[in-house]
């Protein structure tokens, strides 16, 4: 009868209190309360939507729901990022190992790629052997050893939320912001962190494309971390154009070594080093942001980052020699170049026919259980501003039959666009948003 | 894919058209779309509404998800009669056999109890032995030879609104006007009517008490009809009180059967008459209300109207003796007179206290499958507007144990409101709606 009440109560606007969202996670992990009457509850909290005090109740039932992972006896700062996920982007693969590397513990818990955005986790295992089911105790023991695990949420991590999520993604009911807000940090407030960097995509090729609400949804997420003693800072990225180059799960995993040894394209560069200085600031490793960043360059110059990388995939069962020879990494039958059709400037690039195609090549997922071929994908050197010749590359094209190759072929050519004049860009780093609000982004 | 699609777009208001609405009942009715699905879809167009076309499509799609009584070989009109539902309203059982005895054909496929409202096939299986489980075919005989059978929804009518009902009530999105109207409408055009008469209920004890979204309801249940050859009239009775005395399935069969023979209470009878005169005209057996409602005095006065009862229970299994000794009923083992607390005016008698009492006391459902109880209720004497004394009965209550007396009495102190003043009522009979609008309703 709780859930009936309650969606009755939200149906009409009203708000659910602290302890009925608190039964109702409890109920729903332990299978109590049948998904049915959950997805009219979270279509109720779509188009009613939650208060700040109801978003911040739901998340603590999630995170409540189950297990955290207890880092306390580190006795040190404990931070992780969240993108909210695009195209291209492999900034956890190069950021985590990197931050570890100047000492910040980083329990990085990712999730899988769905829809027409990459996973972390899928991409990591890519590199042959690499595991990333750790258990809790496993995972702790290695953040111990080596202030890093790269882990999926375990079936102890906010049960309620990973029940909901899959709900959500069958329901049309993904796109809310204190949805989307309370299951980000329910999982990321049970890594037991002592502070959180958010890469707030923004967009045609992000979840959110509006600014507007990117920065509410940082702002709310900012908060529920605050209620938490997380220090969160959240910048908003461009996800108009792929970042970097690499498109697909074993070639992003190749950029992120090169990123790792300095040797990536300059926006995933920039955008890792911006977002790792601030997990530096907010461990309080380095006072600033202008020493945090001296550190990771550091760390990266000096091979310290790219070798931590290698113990980690180590540790997790990979094949560590990946990092050298990157051949070692799961390669495509079929490979193609993409010619300029015509002259001019490439005007954009746009991420979501890129990410579909992906996943129709067979290296992304429709549903929850497809088995991934990591080989597939893009490599795009084109740039949103640049002055290209009819014939010229833009891209290669990684399939793993010529019927990969053609669905390839069609997605870029409806994702690179040439005209003869360019609008600018988004901003690679538009803004930089704390507890404090937000602020245009002025770089380290 | 398709629901996902559906529940998208309905969630952003967009429409849903005739083409979707029919794949996606059919699909729901085989199993091929999962519950939590229909129940995002249902919350969705419960908040973003469904405009008249969509509702056309809707009650047209759960129509065609099932098979139709076939009726067309009695070459006469069909008439029945759908009540929105209320507490004491056992008019269908005066109003089948009265209008069948007078040589219209009345297929009534009717509901259970449920929430605070009777059922009228409760009522009916009260009688003993009695079946409302007939088949198509056996239904469509007894039609041929008594021109009524009282049935249930087969599982052949209907299934895609069959299973989508009891999923509204699990998701707190049965009160909705084009939800209810469709979900009604797709039951009673597959009787394969030429006419029905819609019994609106208005007032605190009915689902919609609010008049002007009582009257939205009928205009568009009218409407529905007529996209169907199914002329429909409407009226509008008061629900801020039970109708007639009894209230309770075997205490409602007793009082159905005295207003066969005459002798129920006024307002019961009023109802019965005006209905069921709406019915006779609408099958053009009489060629207005006043000849209507003479024709049906007299089937009472003669004993026909009974006597039609009779073969009817007799047809359908049930014990015919009830008509002459009602003592063949269920009776409770517990019975209580409830007197006036003080002097005054009776200034309400308010109809939820008493269905939900009725519900705890065993003679309802709180659950699809609980097994009913169908002696237990209440026989309530007072009526608003009549004086009363202290400790003058007010009511009797029948129960099946002392705990039931109990629970009986509480409801009548909350039920029954004595003051200094009353306020009236609202008039048994208020509005008549027709495809050319509503009416202030004028009588016979």
């Amino acid at each position: 009868m709780l859930a009936h009440r309650l969606i009755e109560r939200k149906r009409d606007g009203g708000r659910i209190e602290p302890g009925e969202w608190r039964a109702l996670a409890l109920a729903y992990a332990k299978g109590h309360v049948p998904d049915y009457q959950m997805a009219a509850l979270l279509m109720a909290c779509f188009l009613r939507g939650l208060d700040r005090a109801e978003t911040a109740a739901l998340t603590e039932a999630m995170l409540d729901s189950g297990d955290r992972l207890d880092l306390a006896h580190l006795g040190r700062a404990r931070i992780d990022k969240h993108s909210t996920g695009g195209v291209g982007d492999k900034v956890s693969l190069v950021l985590a190992p990197l931050v570890a590397s100047v000492g910040v513990a980083v329990p990085m818990m990712s999730g899988r790629s769905l829809g027409h955005t990459g996973g972390t986790l899928d991409k990591l295992e890519s590199i042959p052997g690499f595991r990333t089911d750790l258990t809790l105790a496993q995972a702790r023991e290695q953040i111990d050893r080596l202030s890093c695990a790269m882990i999926g949420q375990t079936p102890e991590i906010a049960p309620a939320d990973r029940r909901m999520y899959a709900l959500r993604d069958a329901t049309a009911t993904v796109e809310s912001i204190p949805l989307i807000a309370a299951s980000i940090m329910s999982k990321k407030l049970a890594e037991d962190l002592s502070g959180l960097v958010l890469d707030m995509k923004r967009g045609s090729g992000s979840f959110l494309p509006e600014l507007e609400r990117v920065l509410e949804l940082a702002d709310l997420m900012i908060q529920l971390g605050a209620d938490h003693g997380c220090a969160c800072v959240a910048l908003v990225t461009a996800m108009d154009r792929p970042l970097g180059r690499a498109c697909g799960n074993a070639l992003e995993v190749e950029e992120a070594i090169a990123a790792l040894k300095g040797e990536g394209p300059a926006d995933l560069m920039s955008v890792t080093y911006a977002l790792a200085a601030e997990m530096v600031v907010l461990a309080g490793v380095a006072p600033n942001i202008d020493v945090a960043r001296r550190e990771l360059e550091k760390a990266v110059g000096t091979g310290r980052a790219a070798e931590r990388f290698q113990q980690i995939i180590e540790a997790q069962g990979g094949n560590p020699g990946v990092v050298d020879d990157p051949a070692v990494l799961p390669q495509a039958a079929e490979c193609e170049l993409f010619p300029a059709a015509r002259r001019g400037f490439v005007a954009r690039v746009e991420p979501k026919p890129i990410g579909r195609a992906i996943v129709e090549m067979g290296g992304g997922r429709s549903h929850v259980d497809d088995v991934i071929d990591p080989s597939v994908g893009f490599v795009i050197t084109a740039r949103p501003g640049d002055w290209v010749e009819a014939g010229e590359p833009l891209a290669t094209i990684f399939a793993r039959d010529r019927a990969g190759i053609g669905a390839g072929r069609q997605a870029l050519r409806s994702s690179i666009m040439i005209a003869d004049e360019a609008e600018p860009p988004l901003p690679l780093i538009s803004h930089r948003v704390t507890s404090s609000g937000a602020d245009v982004y002025r770089g380290a």
